[in-house]
C-alpha cells in the first residue's frame, strides 16, 4: 500500500492519457480535480486488489459524456461525491472503497479526486485496462455483473438513479439523460465486492498510468526517443510516424466521432494511415488493411514529446507518432469480442490481435 | 364515502377525454387497464379530500409520452406500481392514498387501476383540473411542491428514480428518459401531504368525469343534444359547430403537435376555427382573434354523439362540435399563466378569460 500524491499526478495524468487511446476525456480536467482534492485533504492510500477484504464495498465514479464538451464545461468535482452518495443510498450501504472503472483518460484520475474528497482508499484497478465509449463495456459485465443500481449527478444539483435490465440500458438511460444534462455527467455504478475486484478488474492500472507517464517524461530528460520509452511501458510496438493532414468530427449521439487522417514520412512507418475514433480510438488503416483495431489499444503521440494526443486535441501539421498495444487478454475472448469487438463499432473486418 | 366500479367506468373515461382537451391519452386505454385492476381486486374507494388525514402520504401515478404512441404500445399496468414502489422506496415512506395528477385524458383512469392493483383509497382530486403535456404544470407546482423525488418505469422493467432542482427539470430528464424508453412511460412523483392535496389540488374532478361522461350518454340516450349537455356539465359553452377539413400533425420531442381546420356550418357557429394542439388543444383561433386558449378548456365533440375527439383521432370529414370552459381560477393568477398560459406555449397574445 502506498500514497497517492499531488507530485504523482502529472506522470499519472500522462499514462492515463496514453491508455486512453485518444478517448477517455483529457486527463488534464481530471488532474486539477484530483489535485485540489488531494490539498484539501491529503494524499489518497493506493490498495492492491490482492488486500481487499472479501466484502469490501468498491463503488466507482467517473465522468460521463463526450470529452469535447467536458473541456468547456469544467466539472466542480461536487457532482462526483452527489453521484457516489446518491448510489450509496440506492443500495442503502456504505462505500469502503472506491476504483475507477476505466484507465485510460480522464477517468483515470476522477477516482482519486473522489478518493480524496471522500477519504475512501483507491484500489489500484480499473475495469477495462483502457477506456472505451460506452458504459457497458466493462470487464465486469463480461462477468455477470451489473451496472446499476447507478446514479447520475450534475453540477446544478440534480441527480438520477437507475435500475435497469441490463447493462446496455444502463447504457442508453443513462446516455440520454447525460446529454440532456448538458453532454456530461459525474455517474457512480457498477457497485462491486472485494472478490468482484480481484476477479473481474485489471490490476495495477493506476501505477502502469505513471509508470507510462514517468518512462516518457525521463525519456524527454534524457533525449532519449519518448515513443520507444512509451511503446515498451505499454508493452506495445510504434507502427507509424508522420504528420497529421486532416480530421473530420462531428458530435452525435453525445460522442465525439470522427476519423483522423495522417500522411507517413518515413518508409516502414510510412504511407497513409486513417483512424477512426469514437471518443477514443477505434481502428487504424492503411489503405484496406488494417493495422490494429478494438479491443487493442491506439494510440497516438506527439513524436517530439511523447506526449499522447486525445482525440479533441487532433489538429492539422500535428507531428505525430501511432503506438499499438494489446489490450487484456480477456477481451479477446468471444464475449469480450461481442462486447467491444469492431463488429459492435459497425466494421466487418476480423479482428486480429496485435 | 363510495366506491369506483366496473360500471361507472364508461361514463368516467367519457368525461375525462372532455377534461383532456383533446390530449391527455385516449382514456380507453386507462380504462381497460382500470377495469381488469378492479375485476382482480374488487371496487375502489373513492376519498374526498376533506376526509383525508393531514399526514396521509399521497402518492400519485400516470403515463408520460405522446399519446399517439401509447395508442400503439398498450401498457400492462404492471410499470405503474412498479413506479409507485420505485419511489416509496427513494422516500422511505409508503403511499396511504393515491390520486391523478391530471383529471383529463388516460390519467384520470390509470390512478384508479393503480389504487386497486395496490388496494389503496383514491382521493377525488387531481392536480390540474384538466390535462396539460407537460409535468412541471401542476397546480402543486404554484404551492411550491417538489415533483421530485420522482420515479419512471417501463414495461421491461428498468426504472429510474429522479431528484432536480425545481419542476421544469424534473420535466426535462423524464422527458428525455421517456423518449428514451420508446415514448411512454409510467412515471410517480408529486408525493403530497394530505394537507397539500386539501390545499393545492383540484377537488372533486373524479367526479366530475363522472358527471360529464354521464350528461353525455343520457342526453344521447333521450335523443337530447349531447354536445349541449357537456357544455352545460363542464360550466363551459359551445362556440362553434362544423367539419375538420386538414390537420397537420407530428411527433416532436416526445409530444404530438399539429393544428387542426375547421370549417363552420352555421351561422354564429360557423366560420373557419383553427385550433393548435401539443398533446392538448392550445388556442383556437378564428382568423387572427383568438376564441380560447390555454389555460382555459378548448374541447372538440362529435357534434352526432357528443364523444370528445383526441388530437390522435382528429381527422377529415369528422362533424366537431367545439366547446369551451373555464380552467380553475388559479391557473388565471399571473403565476398559473406564467406555467400553462399562452407565452409558456410560445404564443404572444393576452390570455383573455373564456
Amino acid at each position: 500500500m502506498h500514497d497517492v500524491k499531488v507530485e504523482d499526478l502529472k506522470d499519472m495524468a500522462r499514462g492515463a492519457a496514453v491508455l486512453g487511446t485518444g478517448g477517455g476525456g483529457d486527463p488534464y480536467v481530471g488532474r486539477l480535480l484530483a489535485q485540489e482534492a488531494i490539498r484539501r485533504h491529503g494524499p489518497v492510500s493506493l490498495v492492491e486488489p490482492t488486500e481487499l477484504p472479501d466484502d469490501a464495498v468498491v463503488i466507482p465514479t467517473a465522468f460521463m459524456g463526450a470529452p469535447t464538451v467536458m473541456l468547456e464545461k469544467l466539472p466542480s468535482g461536487k457532482e462526483l461525491t452527489a453521484a457516489l452518495r446518491a448510489l450509496e443510498e440506492l443500495i442503502g450501504r456504505k462505500a469502503t472503497h472506491t476504483v475507477s472503472i476505466e484507465a485510460g483518460g480522464l477517468n483515470s484520475m476522477i477516482p482519486i479526486a473522489t478518493a480524496a474528497e471522500l477519504e475512501l482508499p483507491l484500489v489500484d484497478a480499473d475495469g477495462m485496462g483502457r477506456a472505451f465509449p460506452e458504459l457497458q463495456m466493462l470487464l465486469p459485465t463480461l462477468g455477470g455483473i451489473a451496472a446499476t443500481p447507478m446514479a447520475l449527478a450534475d453540477e446544478r444539483g440534480n441527480s438520477i438513479g437507475l435500475r435497469t435490465v441490463d447493462n446496455a440500458w444502463a447504457e442508453r438511460l443513462a446516455r440520454s439523460a447525460t446529454i440532456e444534462m448538458g453532454c456530461s455527467s459525474a455517474v457512480s455504478l457498477y457497485v462491486l465486492t472485494g472478490r468482484q475486484v480481484k476477479e473481474f478488474m485489471v490490476h495495477g492500472t493506476i501505477t502502469l498510468c505513471r509508470e507510462i507517464g514517468a518512462a516518457i517524461r525521463e525519456a524527454a530528460e534524457r533525449h532519449a526517443d519518448p515513443v520507444t520509452a512509451a511503446a515498451v511501458a505499454l508493452g506495445g510496438q510504434q507502427v507509424f510516424q508522420g504528420k497529421l493532414v486532416d480530421v473530420r468530427r462531428g458530435t452525435s449521439g453525445g460522442f465525439a466521432r470522427g476519423t483522423a487522417v495522417l500522411e507517413g514520412l518515413g518508409a516502414d512507418l510510412g504511407g497513409r494511415m486513417d483512424i477512426d475514433f469514437q471518443n477514443e480510438n477505434l481502428v487504424a488503416r492503411r489503405g484496406d488493411a488494417v493495422v490494429a483495431s478494438v479491443p487493442d489499444l491506439i494510440c497516438v503521440l506527439d513524436t517530439d514529446t511523447g506526449e499522447p494526443v486525445t482525440t479533441e486535441t487532433l489538429r492539422y501539421g500535428l507531428r505525430v507518432s501511432v503506438v499499438v498495444a494489446p489490450c487484456d487478454p480477456r477481451w479477446r475472448s468471444p464475449e469480450g469480442l461481442q462486447l467491444a469487438g469492431p463488429a459492435y463499432f459497425g466494421y466487418d473486418h476480423t479482428y486480429l490481435p496485435v
